[in-house]
Parts: C-alpha cells; sequence; structure tokens
C-alpha cells in the first residue's frame, strides 16, 4: 500500500511506547490536523488515560478526546477485573491479558467520533511483537475491519485505518522513536499501572528489552526489571 | 447460507419488534440456550431496555445482560442527544437518527461478552426497511463484520452473524410473529420512548403500517397516528 498522508486523522493514543511513536511520525510526515483519542476502558489505573492527555499537548495536536467504553463489565481479562492477578512475563500467560474484542471496540468507537468529525484516516500502532497474543493486531484483521467500517459507516466512505509499524518490531518503534524525539520518560507501559512501573509485567519486560535493544536506557523508574537495564540505565 | 441452528447463542434484544420476533422465532427453532444481550447505549429514554428484560424473561431466555455502552458521549443523533429533535416520518428525515456505527459497536460488544461464555453464534434482527437510512443493516455488512470479528477473536474462532430478517420486510416479521404468538403488546419501539407511543415518528410509522398490511391492529396505544389503525385498533 503506498503511504497516504491524509490533511485530518484520528489517532488511537494510549499514551503507551507505541502509540506515542506513531504521534511522533505522523507529525513528522506533516499532517497538519490530529486528532488523538484515549479510551477509558475501565483499566485499574487511570495513569495512561493521564500520559495520553499530556503527550497530545505536548505533541500539539488538534484535539484530543477521552471515549469511555467499559470493558470491565464484559471481563475476562486481569486488566480490567481488580480480582485478577496481572500475570508476569515469566509465567508465559500474556493471553490471559486479552479483553476479547479490545480493539475492534477501541476501533470502532475512533471511528464513530472521526465520522461526526467528518474524518476518515484513523490511525493505530499494533506491531509485529503484539502478535502472538493478540490476533487483532495482524494487518489482515484490519484489513477486514476496514472494510466492514466502509460498509457499515453512515455515508458510502472509505475509511482507512491506518497501521504504519504493523510489520515493525518494539525495537524498530524505539530506534524510530529516539531519532524523532518521543520524550519516552512520559509514557506509560506497565500493565500494573504503578510508578514506578513494576518491570516484570510482559509491557515492562517487552519494553525494557527494546531500549536494551537500542543500547539506551529506558528513561523511566522501574521497582524491578526481568532484564536488566543497559549501564547507566 | 443453510441455516445453523447452534446449541447456544447470544440474541441483541432491543425490546422492539423485530428483535423480539426474533426471540420467538429462535425458541421455536429449538435452540436449547439463548442469551439475550440489550444495550444501554445512553438513549434518551429506558422504557425499551424494560421492554427487553420483560421480554427474555417471558421467552424463557437462559441469562439477560444489559451492555453499558455510550453512544450519546459520541454524538450525531438525536436519539442520545437531548438538544436535537427526534423528527416526524413526514420529514424524510431518518438519516439523522443515525449514531454513526452503532450496530457495529453493539454486535461487537455482544461478541465480546459472547467470546467470554464461550459462544460463537450472535443474532441480530436487521430488516431489509431498514436499509435506506442504516447502511449497517445490510448483509454485506455483517458479512464483512463477522470476517472482521472471526480474524480479531482472541483464539481462531469462526464468528457467526444470523440476520435471518435481513431479507423480510417489517410486514413479514409481524406475520410471522403473529404466527408465533409475539407479545407485541410489551414491545416498545418508539423513538421518542413514550407510553404511550407517539405515533409520528419513523419507527411509530413503520409499525402502524406493518400491523395495517398485517389486517391486525398494533395493540399498544398511541398519541397520534402518521397512519389510521385498522379499524376497532
Amino acid at each position: 500500500m503506498p503511504e497516504l498522508i491524509p490533511d485530518r486523522a484520528v489517532l488511537l493514543l494510549s499514551g503507551g511506547m507505541d502509540s506515542t511513536t506513531l504521534l511522533w511520525w505522523m507529525n513528522a510526515k506533516g499532517i497538519p490536523e490530529i486528532h488523538t483519542v484515549a479510551i477509558d476502558y475501565g483499566q485499574r489505573h487511570k495513569i495512561e488515560l493521564k500520559a495520553s492527555a499530556h503527550l497530545s499537548s505536548i505533541a500539539g495536536s488538534h484535539t484530543h478526546r477521552v471515549l469511555q467504553l467499559d470493558l470491565a463489565q464484559i471481563g475476562g481479562s486481569p486488566l480490567t477485573s481488580p480480582d485478577l492477578d496481572v500475570p508476569a512475563a515469566t509465567d508465559g500467560q500474556q493471553i490471559a491479558t486479552v479483553v476479547p474484542f479490545r480493539n475492534t471496540l477501541f476501533v470502532t468507537a475512533a471511528a464513530a467520533y472521526a465520522e461526526t468529525q467528518g474524518i476518515s484516516d484513523l490511525f493505530i500502532s499494533p506491531v509485529r511483537d503484539d502478535y502472538t497474543a493478540y490476533r487483532d493486531c495482524r494487518r489482515e484483521f484490519y484489513d477486514a475491519l476496514q472494510a466492514a467500517l466502509s460498509l457499515g459507516a453512515s455515508q458510502e466512505t472509505d475509511v482507512r485505518i491506518h497501521t504504519p509499524f504493523v510489520t515493525w518490531s518494539k525495537v524498530d518503534v524505539v530506534r524510530a522513536g529516539l531519532d524523532l524525539g518521543v520524550p519516552y520518560v512520559e509514557t506509560h507501559t506497565c500493565y500494573n499501572g504503578t510508578r514506578p512501573a513494576c518491570g516484570v509485567c510482559d509491557a515492562c519486560a517487552e519494553r525494557l528489552a527494546a531500549f536494551v535493544a537500542n543500547g539506551i536506557p529506558d528513561p523511566i523508574d522501574y521497582v524491578d526489571q526481568v532484564q536488566g537495564k543497559a549501564p547507566g540505565g
């Protein structure tokens, strides 16, 4: 697919490493009007919502909007159920953190908001490393969802779901983000929602590994670490 | 598509004429375990949620669940925005009642709930008459969404979205429902959410016309009527 740079776009910005890097990437591509959307999905912690709003502002986004989408009522994931434990990376249970159709609901809610703004271009930041646990991080899935949204839009529209990082590893994302000057110190990744970050959940482990592979210390603080930071980190 | 009658299914039950008829149709087909789901989407009135719960109970459904999905925050429709007027059928403005991607969000939320119950069969009741205003009432759309949901499910799954009434008119639905003994007096249709029903919104007008065409009076009360009831109604 040739790269298409729209004039107006909606970005799902969680405040994590990948979507924040995508925001800086979109700015670098010169998209003049970026509307960021964060989803308050009943996550146990609100740190990532604060990070998202703050990062949107730093990046000079056109608007920032929080949409409520209560996934906790659906259940099935420790990310929203206070009575389930977040598995550690060493447990090999990332699948247990899957909220059913989370990304489908997020993208569709963002598409609905975008439609009210007359916007058809959505950006979202799945990366290659997410495939194993999350089937809805594959491009094949987004192609199908894009087709469904185009058919289901109120008016005849080509809804475009842009996933420029879908073939990238998290190491690639951090490499690009460091070049783009992404303020990673402001991003939030930890599934446990703590600051300092837990350092042992899957999300922390992947983040730490991505920084180690780039030979740069992760600028945020950790309680503990599955993998040691590079010297000086 | 050959008719497939699953053992366990989730039905989106709004408490209106079409979904209630579908519930009775599913019972008549002998589906042993029917889980009904109603969506509290920020509608101005809660009458339809009460109707849905009551009808699910009358039908002897296995479970009934209300999912919150706040479409009012997305806006764009008088069905959720108190400051927009619901158009009368004579205004020719049914398009104004469209909440962007409403059915996509509803079906996906139901699919997420179904997945937590280990259910892959979803039933929803779009009818032929809905096409003009609502593009997400076409089978083409549900085929695309079904493909997206199958690709996006947590585990490899064939999600099936059943729309047995998609080629039916509302007249057909009422005809079938009268045969099946659907208690239409318990259903709610009016967009204005009043009881007696307003009788002049698009939803009331279509409902009244479907009863007139079947030569049977609609058993619910109306304040006013775009089209007169059959004698005795």
